[in-house]
């Protein structure tokens, strides 16, 4: 007798058992009506156990050692007694079949490790639905007992602004670059980062990501702090021979208690909670206005007149809000 | 007989005339009904005679010197033969009471300009509808054969992003700072700019502000540039000695004329039309969100309930959805 897909054994998931959250993942990303509902109730009865877990997001761009550097961290702490959950979001993954994030067979040690759950990115297509999904996946982990999660990207357009804004500390990797080239930082990412860390500082490479990381640091001198408590710091760490990812994840804690005193990580939570409501508002209404074959062709046409300046945004605003019966 | 406030002669307002603008940007800036509507025609009539100008945001910290800065760069600009208008966008300046930009009387020169126009920022309250009419009102301009707008803010909040999202050019102004104390720059802002220039640099100020100016330089080294096509410069002028702004004015031209060239010029401002479009949309979903007392007070208690954990983002998207019909 196969349990019908739609119903997961809260008890068990709360237990932390593997089977019955890869079950409760498997709902919350499936497209059928009847499973969205029953995920969204089962999503309802499993809030009460969230919010407890380090939420960490990490960007670094393909080659970095985003992988490398997570394997050891998490085997780090999984032996220190916590419990890991990695996710990914790669809204890229279905529409090139390129790099699936958080795979198992990148990260060796913690595939085989019980007190790790990996989760590849979803694949269903926008950044925003990706983002959703991995976010209810979190709360999914949190119920289960995981007490720690790294979200992890490669930063394909916005999906660095997606994760940051479900985590609670944004870790950024930077490769320590050759003689005088420098990696560029992208902009919106430098907004968004708690922390850089220059990886691969093994080896050879030891000196140059020093001298990257020097200048990191002079640059971010110059940007004001987003917290009075808090400037993001910039270190050396090296996944593969594992130095200064003890400090990093001092780093983490640290932020997460000088944050936590000020009241700001209570803030930020709330923050992230009701931008994301309002940003599932806003999807409805655009899945709303892109109904249909005729719907989409209107608000296609609309949005070509305003852009070739033939009406006024006023004038197209107008159009797409009678056509939202508003 | 006075005429209608509702009737502008449009004939006047594409020949320059400087009353028939002033009657058209109150239009444009009134609350009343009939006035909306009117304004909305004059808008759909003027559209063709817009988009000439050079449309150049100016930001920096109250005290950076904005006022004088314009108040020379512009002087210079119209004895050239250009016609200049400065609008302003300041969402405090009816909260506080305080700063009222683009002041007559903090430019003494352009004030008595016959070739230039200064408007106030509108007080219209919210950043949304402030940045509405400032965009409203440089239409206007330019169909009153105005061919350079000044924006200027002195950056509460969003209001860089909105003038950003106004302009062509963005201009970011900085102290030269004192000693070791390099004026910071806040993340957002830099993300946005397409020029930093170190102001007050004349008599004590030059060493200052080259050696600020400096640190900016290899501060922005480390971001990815936006665009292939233009990477940020930093300079020093002093709006005070007239130092620099003839380059800075190249400079403008110069990114103009690159852009255009590539095509990203009108890409930008068609994106930044349908953005508009569409912020307009969201807009009007609110303002139907908090049409009266009862339905604002049930969606602050869902914001609640979400910011609080008692439901779930999603939960609290359904009961938004269903207030708005949808």
């Amino acid at each position: 007798m196969t349990r019908p897909k739609t119903q997961v054994d809260l008890e068990r998931l709360l237990r932390g058992d593997r089977a019955a959250l890869a079950r409760a993942i498997t709902l919350i990303e499936s497209k059928r009506a009847d499973h969205r509902q029953a995920a969204r109730k089962l999503l309802d009865r499993v809030l009460p156990h969230t919010c407890k877990a380090v939420r960490v997001g990490v960007t670094g761009v393909p080659g970095v050692g985003k992988s490398t550097l997570i394997d050891v961290l998490g085997s780090d702490l999984t032996r220190q007694g916590h419990r890991l959950a990695v996710l990914a979001v790669d809204p890229s993954s279905t529409r090139t079949g390129g790099s699936i994030l958080a795979d198992k067979t990148r990260m060796a040690r913690l595939a085989v490790d019980p007190n790790a759950f990996i989760r590849p990115s979803p694949s269903s297509g926008t950044l925003g639905g990706v983002a959703a999904k991995t976010r209810e996946t979190m709360l999914l982990c949190e119920a289960a007992g995981f007490d720690v999660v790294l979200v992890e990207t490669v930063g394909v357009g916005q999906s660095e602004t997606a994760v940051a804004d479900l985590t609670d500390f944004f870790l950024v990797l930077m490769l320590p670059g050759g003689g005088d080239e420098l990696q560029g930082i992208k902009k919106g990412v430098l907004e968004l980062a708690d922390m850089i860390a220059v990886n691969k500082a093994d080896g050879d490479g030891m000196k140059r990501a020093a001298a990257a990381a020097a200048e990191y640091r002079s640059a971010l001198k110059i940007l004001t702090p987003p917290s009075a408590t808090w400037s993001p710091p910039v270190a050396t760490v090296s996944g593969l021979a594992n130095h200064g990812l003890d400090a990093l994840w001092r780093t983490i804690l640290d932020h997460r208690e000088k944050l936590a005193a000020t009241g700001e990580l209570a803030a930020k939570r709330r923050r992230q909670d009701t931008r994301w409501m309002w940003a599932l508002v806003d999807e409805r209404l655009h899945a709303r206005l892109s109904g249909d074959a005729a719907q989409r062709e209107r608000v296609r046409r609309v949005e070509q007149a305003v852009a070739q300046g033939e009406i006024s945004p006023t004038a197209g605003a107008d159009e797409l809000t009678a056509l939202l019966g508003l």
